[in-house]
């Protein structure tokens, strides 16, 4: 059999394996938990530690990029001047531990068992972040070169919803250009079988507040001749969707990119057990759009929230009270087609339009909203990640996309006219943001013989005009 | 001009007038307030004084009755076998005085200001509770006897709602036979014209929870495939009332008593500003049942409220929630001819009737139900009633009814056959449950007048058979 390209920097993986997986430990040993100020000096310790393994690694160019939130770590090694050039991104802060004492072992002092390794951040994102610099150092190591040009991006916030990377993106666009993102978040759906996901949806988001008098009236002596604002908020929330759940508002799906025929192939090789999944959650039926699937409302379809409503008394007991108002916070989940501007302005819209006689409405507009985003499916990465993903696996490559949204992907697009593709070696049951959360030690392994072949894989791509 | 039989108790009271308001602010000074443990103390100190004041005024027999919870106090003169029975309610307990730091003077220091009393409980109830008793005093001391039989019954629960009343009237049925209910509760519409209340609503309590999984779910990775119990809820509550507010639950109107002609005069007669009182709560416009007056749906139509409604995320900004359950608070108000345990269970019925498939309901039916009062419209003491007051105001009296709940009517009706006819001095504007309760100096007089001339207007009235 002929020698590969990558089995110099395999067989140096193999040999160098326990001291990199005490690296990753001591990587995950550092709190970067980066919603909490008091853990900045944490979030600063692990940047630094990033910082020093780029170097390490080979690359050069270390530099840590602020624009007034955590810092962000790039370094890049830019010696194949006719290759393209990949941008690899992942993050090394984490969600906060708490609740602590629903965890076994602490959160922070990594420990394995049965072949998992509990700790906050060894799924999320620690792993793969360290597999992709790990990878990195093989080629280093073993042929002094890689086989693309290679920029990383180690991002310090995006567990609080990546508050200044934009910021970063502006200030830093002629850096971090590339060809293609390859990001090491994201996961898995299954722990025996490999998939790539290509979007997940947009977001925006509103929420409001019905009047219906200026104070909290007696039931007694004002009800029945002041409208209920609970009445009147009840008919606006039944007014947003058809009886089958597809949303009621005007506007709403101008522009939406329908399913396709190869939409549907795709969905249709997802091992996805309906049963399982509404038994997962105690759910007695799937509910939404007639006629299409789960998967397809999931991953296709834009949705409409209402992710809270209040109004009157909530304690023990009765009071007899006619509140004078009602409240709702709403999102909208968003797909290729939407843009979150304009829906929010016709989720609006509508409420002032139905908003009935007797009440006013005071809608206050969310930011923070994102596009949806989609890879090309015919993009030549996608079709190389997955021959990789089937080689190191041994079974058939299944494409998927998140319900959820990732901003950084729109973002990427925007700012940086960059395609992502995302090859984490988390799995979604891995309790990434709950207690206990874990990584599948022979993930580790696998992630690293597919992120030293991704680099050669992708080596053909070809260059984005500059 | 020929001597009134009253003209010496009324003679007598303006001549004691000064040492009286002394006594009704050291009654008003006991901190009496039922609701709180820490007061029970306090009520038991002011029922000993109202005890000694009831035996201070001639009465006799007097007794304190209770069954579990504060005491009621009984004292009664039956000098006049033939003449007919008035039982005298009041209560002696007072509602909690917090928000303290908006009192301008201390709640139990009750302070003149301008001709009205500030204090907590100086209008409700303890002024009229005190003039009975100085009117019965005034009476015995000046003619030895009474023109009709009194017992009178002071309550020390009713600001709690009477939770063991019905338990002392079922024990002490025969002692509290009577003739008549006079209730010195209640309360003027108007602080410079006569009304007596020929009516109150009853009310009856349940509250429910949807549940379409069992536990919150991310909505990005369920949302549009399960359904969202606030839409679920929404749709629930808006089936519940017609366009225009008539209620949609099946059976609710049965029984109902229809508005006569007869009643469209009495509240044609009502010296009711709508648009003062709606900009008294800041409502732009009355709501409910179409061709009905704000008066009638108040007064003489039931309605169904929603108190509360609530689920999902309700703090600041937002959270990508789909929550799992939903839960609403309703109250209806009920008229004459509604039963509260069949009109409960008509919107249970309801309820489960719309309850969405892909949700399961629960529902927790609230006890503290009671039905409506009225009295008969001819009933003689009414008329007695009204002419004096009129005599009093020197202006014409008009009647009107209660949108609230007072249980004790229904209560009283059921256990001992009696009818209720309040006679309260309080005027509605007097913030009985606020800071800075008061009562009209000017009130005091004309209750001590009213109230010594009540029983000789009521000495005529027809007596039940036994």
């Amino acid at each position: 059999m002929d020698a590969r390209v990558t089995d110099l920097p395999e067989a140096w993986l193999r040999a160098q394996r326990d001291r990199l997986w005490a690296e990753y430990l001591d990587l995950v040993r550092i709190p970067s938990v980066s919603a909490k100020p008091d853990h900045a000096g944490d979030v600063r310790r692990a940047a630094d530690w990033v910082a020093r393994r780029c170097a390490r690694a080979g690359l050069g160019n270390v530099r840590i990029l602020a624009e007034g939130g955590h810092p962000s770590v790039y370094a890049e090694w830019l010696g194949a001047p006719d290759m393209p050039t990949i941008l690899v991104y992942a993050h090394y802060d984490v969600q906060p531990p708490e609740p602590l004492e629903l965890w076994t072992t602490p959160p922070f002092e990594p420990t394995l068992r049965e072949g998992r390794l509990y700790a906050r951040g060894a799924s999320d994102d620690k792993a793969t972040l360290f597999i992709s610099l790990a990878a990195i150092e093989a080629w280093m190591a073993t042929t002094g070169r890689l086989p693309c040009n290679i920029k990383v991006f180690y991002e310090g916030e995006e567990e609080t919803g990546s508050p200044t990377l934009g910021a970063i993106l502006d200030r830093h666009g002629a850096l971090l250009k590339a060809d293609l993102c390859l990001s090491a978040d994201g996961g898995m759906m299954l722990p025996d079988r490999p998939d790539v996901s290509v979007g997940n949806r947009g977001i925006c988001k509103l929420e409001f507040t019905l009047r219906t008098a200026a104070k909290d009236m007696h039931s007694g002596s004002y009800g029945g001749a002041i409208l209920n604002p609970l009445v009147a908020i009840a008919r606006v929330i039944a007014s947003l969707h058809e009886e089958d759940g597809r949303v009621a508002v005007p506007g709403f799906y101008d522009g939406v990119r329908e399913t396709t025929e190869r939409d549907r192939a795709e969905l249709a090789a997802v091992p996805f057990d309906e049963a399982a999944w509404l038994a997962g959650v105690g759910a007695s039926k799937a509910w939404g759009e007639r006629d299409r699937s789960v998967l397809e409302k999931l991953w296709l379809r834009p949705t409409l929230e209402i992710n809270g409503m209040w109004g009157g008394y909530q304690g023990e007991g009765s009071k007899t009270v006619l509140p004078c108002e009602a409240h709702a916070k709403i999102t909208c989940r968003l797909v290729s087609g939407q843009d979150p501007k304009r829906v929010q302005a016709a989720v609006a819209g509508h409420l002032r339009a139905v908003c009935p006689e007797g009440a006013t409405i005071e809608i206050r507009l969310g930011g923070g909203g994102a596009a949806a985003y989609e890879i090309p499916p015919d993009h030549p990465a996608l079709a190389a990640i997955e021959r990789l993903l089937e080689d190191v696996y041994g079974k058939p490559c299944f494409r998927t996309r998140i319900g959820g949204t990732l901003p950084l992907c729109a973002l990427f697009r925007d700012r940086l006219g960059l395609d992502t593709v995302p090859m984490s070696f988390s799995t979604a049951d891995e309790d990434f943001h709950a207690p206990n959360e874990f990584f599948r030690a022979e993930s580790f392994d696998r992630g690293l013989t597919a992120w030293v072949r991704v680099f050669e894989a992708l080596a053909s791509l070809p260059r984005r005009r500059a």
